[in-house]
């Protein structure tokens, strides 16, 4: 890692680095009338990089991106995104209403279809409303822009409260680079791609085969590291395009630490809206016997339903903290288990410490006054022994709010 | 299994089996005043059979059961149980706290301390009360009773709406048999021995490896088989109990059927009584390529959050339900996937049907009016293909009311 590089926020999203257009309408696919398709349109050359659910049961447009990804070895220029339905568990017709849907942006953009991905999200097993997909197609198109990027991010969203858009940039071997991001996501968050669509552009331009290993690895820091309520997705899909002038090997680390700064940022914005949630709960493991080790225990305390709703309570409950870790699947040693919530310290060896429980509980409750907050972080850091291992996760608090939402929410 | 056998449920418990006697007091360990200290009592020569908490982090009361049960080859006598203070994560504290507690009981009872067991429920972190616990059991000794199995089984329970007990009897190789058991737990429930107490007595001698092998066959097919928030606990233990004749060898496959059944019925009581929630979720599934996956694909369901807040909603959402399934780790055919909720099918070759959506709500609703109700049970049948695997798990729904419960519950 360049460490002489220091990636800085920049007002913008995923217009932000240079050559990228996007625009984003209100078809009419949602009854709620909200803005509901979209497209992002990368330069000439760019290369896209993707991760995908690994879920046994995946949307047609999922297999559709996965298969053109890989036949196209990344050249890929467009994406296709419409909030309205998920198209999932659809069948043959999922996969043909997909295949339509890309043929006329192509056609459209003067691009194949082979070149144009799409992404669904809404109700699993409705099918594309393709009647009202396709006629808006065209206008969709002509408002492409550079300055479409938050219209873009505002029409992917489902049950989420705000959009997720944020830009970063960096001198970078005497130039300088941007990287920009938008996701979408509020409920069914968990490790390893839930459902989440996410898409960064970066205007630099790397071989399809690196820029697909620094996307990895930055998703497993990210994406796979938030849960809100332990269920993933049939469409989660992550889309990174890079674009540009190309980058010298050299600056690859530095490149890679601005794209997981971009996607961390992102990810932490979707636990941070999950569903009825009032604060992103961030999980620091130490000294587990290896990263995967620390990160499982840190996604499971994350998770852990019980956690979630102490946090809700402002309850400094390091009990169900500790519960949690001892059931993750991984072995360490009870004794060496030391706890902070904040800056109190709850656990040393093992055992509870007396500490001064209503300054730890105000600790909790100062975090949840207001969302968005500069300091709506909830940390706990968790230590249990002297390994080298250590992982962080994130995950918000689990409210009455989150069951209403989701009982409502219908197929 | 011999077929002719019919286990019947009789009314009683834990002490219906001839022999055994209980008892329950209000020592003051609670301060809600509720009745918390319990001690059951078996035979001479009975043999005791156990399983425990997987977690890493577990009760000194844990280790002491399991060590003693271990080194007696199963010959242990009596048990108490405290429901004020869980005593995990008290240190060397705990362990001796709870060494001198069977010290006294034994004494009192005239068996070796290596002969009696503990097992603590309650706030984790927080020691006995030995202050409040000895002087209690004397008394506690003296109540003991054949019929002390309705008080022993409400002095166990902590944030239960209602007391577990069952009992069965049938007719064995000419003798009468009687199962009894009683069990404790309404959160934390998990695969795995999640925050459960689990008690079961039986009067007729089993070798006592054979009694271990039945006793844990049956625990997989029953509190393994539940889950209610996902999480495990640090004191987890189910005990079970064999005096009287002998049984003959031909016999114990019966045996073990109405071991499972009791087991069962516990199990399912305590999915039951789910904190906040309004009904039993019942997940089959079929066709899977190994018993084992078909029991991580139901467990998964119903572990949900998703697809439990669905059913509170009253909302027949397949489409959580095959999400669900997809990311549980087991590998099947999406096309494969029939779905029924009650009599309503609602998939078929992987995609949905149409059908009767009020009335496969209401029969979500109908299940939902009272608990106890004999036909409160929403059931959920998954085929995932043409395997020979077969599974069932329990579960319950994930009400607003299970998070004020869970965020006002304190350390």
């Amino acid at each position: 890692m360049t460490q002489s590089v220091i990636w800085s926020p920049i007002p913008g999203g995923i217009t932000t680095p240079s050559g990228f257009q996007a625009a984003g309408i209100t078809a009419g696919l949602k009854a709620s009338g909200k803005p509901d398709l979209s497209l992002l349109l990368a330069p000439k050359d760019a290369v896209c990089a993707g991760t995908f659910t690994t879920s046994v049961v995946r949307a047609g447009c999922v297999d559709l991106c996965a298969e053109r990804l890989q036949d196209a070895s990344g050249v890929v220029r467009a994406v296709l995104t419409n909030s309205g339905q998920a198209n999932a568990c659809t069948g043959d017709r999922g996969r043909v209403d997909s295949v339509r849907a890309t043929q006329v942006v192509g056609d459209l953009l003067g691009l194949s279809e082979d070149q144009v991905l799409i992404c669904s999200t809404g109700v699993i097993g409705v099918p594309i409303a393709m009647d009202i997909l396709l006629p808006a197609l065209d206008p969709l198109v002509t408002l492409l822009s550079p300055d479409g990027g938050a219209a873009a991010a505002q029409a992917i969203l489902t049950t989420d409260l705000v959009e997720k858009q944020i830009a970063f940039e960096a001198e970078l071997g005497g130039r300088r680079v941007r990287i920009g991001g938008m996701a979408k996501g509020s409920g069914m968050i968990h490790p390893d791609m839930a459902t989440m669509l996410g898409y960064l552009t970066c205007d630099v331009a790397v071989p399809a085969s690196i820029w697909q290993s620094i996307v990895s690895r930055a998703v497993e820091r990210s994406f796979n590291a938030i849960t809100v309520d332990g269920d993933t997705s049939t469409n989660d899909t992550f889309l990174a395009f890079a674009a540009g002038e190309p980058l010298s090997s050299d600056q690859f680390d530095a490149l890679e630490h601005g794209v997981t700064l971009v996607a961390q940022h992102l990810a932490r914005a979707i636990a941070r809206d999950g569903e009825g949630a009032t604060c992103l709960i961030e999980v620091q493991v130490e000294g587990a016997a290896s990263e995967a080790d620390a990160l499982c225990l840190a996604r499971t305390i994350c998770g852990s339903s019980l956690v979630k709703t102490a946090v809700h309570g402002r309850d400094p409950n390091w009990g169900r903290i500790v519960a949690a870790a001892g059931r993750a699947g991984v072995d360490f040693s009870a004794d060496a288990v030391a706890l902070w919530i904040g800056p109190h310290q709850l656990m040393s060896a093992g055992q509870p410490l007396s500490f001064d429980r209503p300054a730890a509980s105000a600790y909790l409750s100062d975090r949840a006054r207001g969302r968005y907050l500069v300091d709506d972080t909830v940390q706990i850091r968790l230590t249990v022994g002297g390994g080298s291992g250590c992982g962080i996760a994130w995950g918000c608090d689990l409210s009455d709010q989150y069951v209403r939402i989701n009982a409502d929410y219908t197929t």
